[in-house]
């Protein structure tokens, strides 16, 4: 049986252009970029130049992009880095209850050890956010930050970032965004988008599982995660991953340069899923925001009877043994058996929850194996519903 | 003119088997190893066998081990971790001015930010540390770690760590032993050395940088630096870098595999380069432990007189166009312009610890090389000297 991989908001294959951006990295230019002799020095230069590339991609300068081991380092640095930087003061955070657990954790921490104030603004069933109760949460002189992502990685909504950036500043607030499902499927201008703080991840746009940056806008009290040497201008210890720093830099500059034809593709892709879903007679309702969405994330409702009481993972296993991968909400809370948060925070209940599955799709999927993935869901909902 | 690379101590090559071992990890076995499905699964038996190769070539359990992004990761981890979980409590620790940046620093921040009270062990002029002033430094109820290194990076002194361990664990306080660079030279048991918290990091022995690892004995009270999945049994969220996990395994097992036989290696290589400097008449003196010390790493003091009011890298900068690549302290403070902590902290004056240089060798490097580095170290010294 051929497996048909449909989980590429969880993570996505290297490609290999940028297999081969970063080879050489390995055993031949394999210098300690802090090194001041000419191996040091020749990767000092890529690693520059990779992070020139980067600022350039998110219209930031370079001294405002810094390389971070992954997508959730570079959130728990935004975050612990900030509210740390105000230690001592009154300290309030205005996030959603629909972000990552990287972010949800990180406020979760700080809010059991050092007494941070959390607040969550309200949203509606399909995960829209209400600007207006953000406005009321503000604090003067006590919140410090706004952490809101920019598309959610579990439903595809993308929030309104400019909007919130505007309402951040007239506050005088920090604004973070975590851009991790969103890099390499919308643009990202850090100018345009407002952001104080943006984080993203390699992983999500074929580069490999271990890099990620931070973009600090200058002047942003930010305490580092990270201490030790004298690396990413002190914002960040750590001899320098030069090889995936290069392609990281490299993936995006490759994802930005083909981004319409590549959402064009992946959008006839999901539609594509969805007419052969209906085809197959699957009922199915779609979770999440069908008006502002990334094109590469599905996130489908079957009904499933409540009788039937799901383990939350029963679905998935069941399209898994039919050749499909696809996720029940982020890879990164599976493990955990609960069912995902953010569709219980749209109002859903367990057995509801567990009855769904993210289907997401890369320019690596082609259209013959969305269409057999639409059969195989038939076919494994066949025992469910 | 051929390039000879005497850094070993600051990074080493990635080995020709490990870049093997890790490749199917980018384009094919890509999943994401948090993931349920096959994909997941594939990356997840990889992980789990690393670690438990990890885990054995310490004497570990798997459950004991932890992957991390860099040994200062790890070293940050293992020291913030264990102060954040006694917050609200007095919180003493103990360490020595010898160790690496990423441990002193991570004290400094802790004392700077928490107010939490740091001691150093004192050592002699050769940075042998005095085991009596530990006791006597230990405050009962307030010191909860202790944190010394294996070896030192910059001199390669081996320090007594089983007497460390001991003392520390007949106070009841923990001991954290950074072994970022015995790593791959020494036998590392944390039974036999009695560590409860142990960093290494990839690529001081041919893994890439990006990589290193903690081991965290059952029961030891640490908060996680890094927030969000389960990930790392919840010591360390982030989406697992799988690549750079088997490759850091493979490194370290293939390396405890030749320990005798590379230490003799790269012991006559020492030797040799001693012989020869010596040979081409310059004037040097060994700094460190000559009794106690990694086989590969030398610390050579020059008599360059103080009027010469050498810049920092100065020296290096005269080597490196003779195409040798060596270092002054640890790469990861290079950069700050400063002389190394560590020379200064065992007495040494600016002048003298600027006109030092380490040596430091890989099983890569071969006799002719040395013996020509001697050579180019000769002619760089006439015009300093």
């Amino acid at each position: 049986m051929t497996r048909i991989y449909l989980d590429n908001a969880s993570t996505t294959p290297v490609a290999p252009e940028i297999v081969a951006e970063m080879m050489p990295f390995f055993e031949e230019r394999f210098g300690n970029a802090s090194s001041i002799h000419a191996y040091g020095q020749v990767a000092r230069n890529a690693l520059e130049l990779a992070r020139e590339e980067l600022a350039k991609e998110i219209g930031a300068k370079p001294s405002e992009v810094f390389f971070a081991s992954s997508g959730t380092e570079a959130d728990n640095l935004a975050i612990k880095g900030v509210a740390f930087a105000f230690l001592g003061k009154p300290i309030h955070i205005i996030s959603s209850a629909l972000e990552h657990k990287a972010v949800l954790e990180s406020l979760e921490w700080l809010r059991k050890k050092f007494g941070v104030a959390i607040d969550f603004v309200a949203h509606d069933a399909n995960g829209r956010l209400d600007l207006d109760d953000l406005k009321r949460k503000i604090r003067p002189n006590e919140t410090r930050l706004i952490s809101i992502m920019h598309a959610n990685n579990e439903l595809g909504n993308i929030n309104p970032i400019k909007d919130i950036a505007a309402i951040a500043k007239a506050h005088g607030v920090l604004f973070h965004c975590d851009a991790v499902q969103s890099a390499g499927k919308l643009p990202l201008n850090v100018e345009e988008l407002g952001a104080d703080l943006m984080t993203i991840s390699g992983h999500k746009f074929h580069a490999p599982k271990g890099i990620g940056a931070i973009y600090v806008r200058t002047g942003t009290p930010m305490e580092s995660l990270l201490h030790g040497g004298t690396h990413e201008r002190n914002r960040r210890a750590s001899t320098e991953n030069v090889a995936f720093g290069v392609a990281l830099a490299k993936a995006l500059k490759l994802a930005n340069a083909c981004l319409d034809e590549t959402n064009a593709r992946v959008l006839s892709l999901r539609n594509a899923f969805l007419d052969a879903l209906r085809n197959e007679g699957v009922p199915f309702a779609l979770n999440g925001d069908q008006e502002n969405c990334l094109p590469h994330i599905l996130n489908l409702s079957f009904p499933i009877p409540p009788s039937r009481k799901l383990a939350s993972d029963v679905l998935l296993l069941a399209l898994d043994a039919e050749g499909v991968a696809v996720s029940n909400g982020s890879a990164c809370a599976s493990g955990a058996e609960k069912p995902s948060h953010v569709l219980l925070a749209l109002g859903k209940s367990e057995p509801e929850a567990k009855a769904s599955a993210r289907v997401s799709f890369s320019k690596f999927n082609a259209l013959d194996e969305v269409a057999e993935a639409a059969r195989r869901f038939a076919n494994a909902l066949k025992r469910l519903l």
